[in-house]
């Protein structure tokens, strides 16, 4: 299989997209980790996402017959509503289980998840307060199973949409050349792990600023530059990308209060005058206004792509289903190992 | 644009109620406040649900590809289930947002209301407990909002479906001659907030019976009389209106006790009596029986129009959303001011 | 109507699917009590279940415009996951109505159904914690009703795919010379009060094993036989039926510790040995591991059918709507009396 520019570049006619699907693979069947991601199937992700934003009237969808469950074992509000009308807009059918009932029975993670999988489901979103539940699942269900966070380790189409979004912005295949601040509470991001992880496949130069406290040990491993002041992280960056606090994650314990971190490491005008001219402030949501960002920035300013990435996320969802739902008939899945 | 008697009579009929979403607009793009109709805007609703209530069969609906939110940040049964299947029946896809997650981790109400209006949809239905998130949300979203709720505010399609009943049972086109006597906790009510509105456009004559204390000061403006006596209020009336006690709305600081309540202000076989003989018993539901109205009248009593109220609900929901759900493409919206 | 061998066996043709719905009825309009169900019935029920289960395809849906409404007022995973995939995957526009808001500000149980039921749907499943709240829908409702688990009453869905789960693997028409003992918390369980009834209608031999507190009266009514020693309760049975103990309906009260009930009742290799060598494992989940049934043999032991069970439970709830969703155009119901 091979994913040629000018393939790409022709997509959005509608032979193409129904085409893709028949015709390129991509390499894993389930998405738990940004590593099982090659940068081929970075571009076919990519492209296809491009051709459903476009799409906006919905053309394309399954046949009738595909059904997701959507297992949020921890709330969400942006994340499931827009995975549950990504599929629905692709016609399938959905059905949600929040904070399972049953797993508070005392049933474990792998029985609900393979009771789920009984149903005879294409896909399964899965979002877990714990580490490692998408990949156990992936590991067993029939299904193909989509992380959609789990605890403090990834959350894969976040950092899919936001590299899309960079790279709509700056053009390019790579971006290669390009310096990323990733600004706040580093240690419980799942955000970040995903984030980093993509960043560097696409080879941008990664800073982060924040609190000793707040930073994990395997940040070394990716190659990233700490700065404890953020405005010496800030400068001459092509991406401010600030992270919410995630008190409900235990990181109040890190932070002297939220209005001295807000203080230290929060975006303000003035801040965000330190990167390039170009540069943009992105930032995952839900943004807590005057913390994380200043107000004035959050949502209006033309420098502000937290928006765009809101719209990228549902564009990367429809693609990601549109490339798994429908991988397993009389294959063996095989998850693939990281 | 003009709404002939003639034309209206004829809806029904496949061809019109097609016509009518291409021909004949609401002259508004929301529907925060009963404020925003005028009396044409209300011939036309009503019309039109008129023939959803008659065409069972759900013949009609929209191409693939539209898609609704319900916003509901304040816990729903009835309304979000009417809601969102009205959508459903029209093939809209939805998917529901209720006590938002994003919200309890900081985020404000217009965040999250723009982040969701990023997902492309073409109506969202919002409840909050605050008043005023609705009119907010319509000055900045694409999307049609549709109020189901604000705190003390209004509830317009709740107003909507109770002026369908009452236009439905006395014939014509207004409420003029007639009486309708409103009883129970007017302050905390956003059904009376939008029910006095629509009685007025219809020209209907307003008594409302409550304790001095749950009454509140701007029922002044819409010339609506008062009486401490719910019987003396009664007594003649066409519509006997009984509101719930809003408990959770903090109505119990106002009140004796419940059981006072009841004997003061309650709808009795006896009370009911006093009205005239063809007269109705009307609720917005849900009834506390023996508190608002005795259980004997409740659901079963022929005067009793509370079930008729709830279908005229999905109809007046599935018409709103027939004339709203489709008015923006390649438009400006702009917010109507009230 | 006959149903005979034959035609049962031609099942799967698309015909037939189809015309099963026009030509053959069940002899009740809602199901809310096993004891609703002639052999004739199950034997129907079982057939369009089989039919539903092969034809994964999903080539069989209603026509647009039937609704369903799932009514759960106690929390549900699997269940309600279920009905709802299946009314989907049928075609049918569905919305959930959990913990209910209404019934929670003061509003009856029946205000609540009628309520739900004038939005024209076809079908409405209700969980409760309280028995009888089904019936009672039941019989004042327009839509037909499926009990999906009322407090310690039944849950005959469940039934129906325990009973379908035991025949197909056993062959033949009934459980005639077969032996099945259910172990556990049976005085909790409405999947025991369906089950034992369906194992009756079929013949079987039922063994009960449970603590002396946590066996109820009613037993004896069913002709069960009583051991207080799971060991010699399993020995030689054709089906070992696992309960879960039900802790949240107050179970703990009745057993010393959960460890000492696992001592005493969970099911092991060592006594799974005891059953006859072809025996199989059922529960109907969700399973507490180590407590119930030992995590060796929960979900991968060839001789453990759980999850056989949760696929025939899809097909089952298919096959129920298929055949009760659309029993009412011009025909008055009348419930069934018990």
């Amino acid at each position: 299989m091979v994913v040629t520019q000018k393939s790409l570049s022709s997509f959005g006619a509608e032979e193409d997209l129904l085409a893709v699907r028949k015709k390129r693979d991509l390499s894993c069947f389930d998405l738990v980790s940004v590593d099982q991601l090659s940068n081929k199937d970075l571009e076919l992700i990519f492209a296809v996402a491009r051709s459903f934003r476009d799409y906006k009237t919905h053309k394309f969808s399954f046949n009738k017959g595909f059904s997701q469950i959507n297992a949020f074992f921890e709330p969400s509000t942006r994340t499931m509503a827009s995975f549950d009308l990504a599929a629905k807009q692709l016609s399938m059918d959905t059905t949600s289980v929040s904070s399972s009932s049953s797993v508070s029975k005392g049933e474990s993670f792998l029985d609900t998840v393979e009771t789920l999988d009984s149903y005879n489901v294409k896909t399964m979103i899965i979002r877990s307060a714990e580490s490692g539940v998408p990949e156990m699942a992936a590991r067993h269900a029939q299904a193909s199973i989509i992380n959609a966070g789990d605890g403090w380790h990834e959350h894969p189409t976040q950092a899919l949409l936001d590299a899309l979004t960079m790279l709509d912005h700056f053009g390019g295949k790579s971006l290669k050349g390009k310096t990323v601040a990733i600004v706040g509470d580093i240690m419980h991001s799942r955000v970040f792990g995903s984030l980093v992880r993509i960043l560097n496949k696409l080879e941008a130069d990664v800073r982060i600023a924040a609190p000793l406290t707040l930073v994990p040990k395997y940040a070394d491993r990716f190659g990233v530059k700490w700065f404890s002041d953020v405005e010496a992280a800030i400068k001459g960056v092509d991406v401010v990308y600030a992270l919410r606090v995630q008190s409900e994650r235990g990181a109040s314990g890190f932070i002297p209060t939220l209005r001295e971190y807000s203080k230290m490491f929060g975006i303000s005008r003035k801040r965000l005058n330190l990167a390039k001219p170009a540069a943009i402030l992105m930032h995952p949501g839900p943004v807590i206004r005057d913390i994380d960002v200043h107000s004035a920035l959050a949502a209006v300013d033309p420098q502000s792509f937290i928006l765009r990435q809101v719209e990228n996320g549902m564009a990367i969802r429809k693609a990601l289903l549109w490339l798994l739902a429908d991988r397993f008939d009389g294959k063996v899945k095989e998850f693939k190992r990281l």
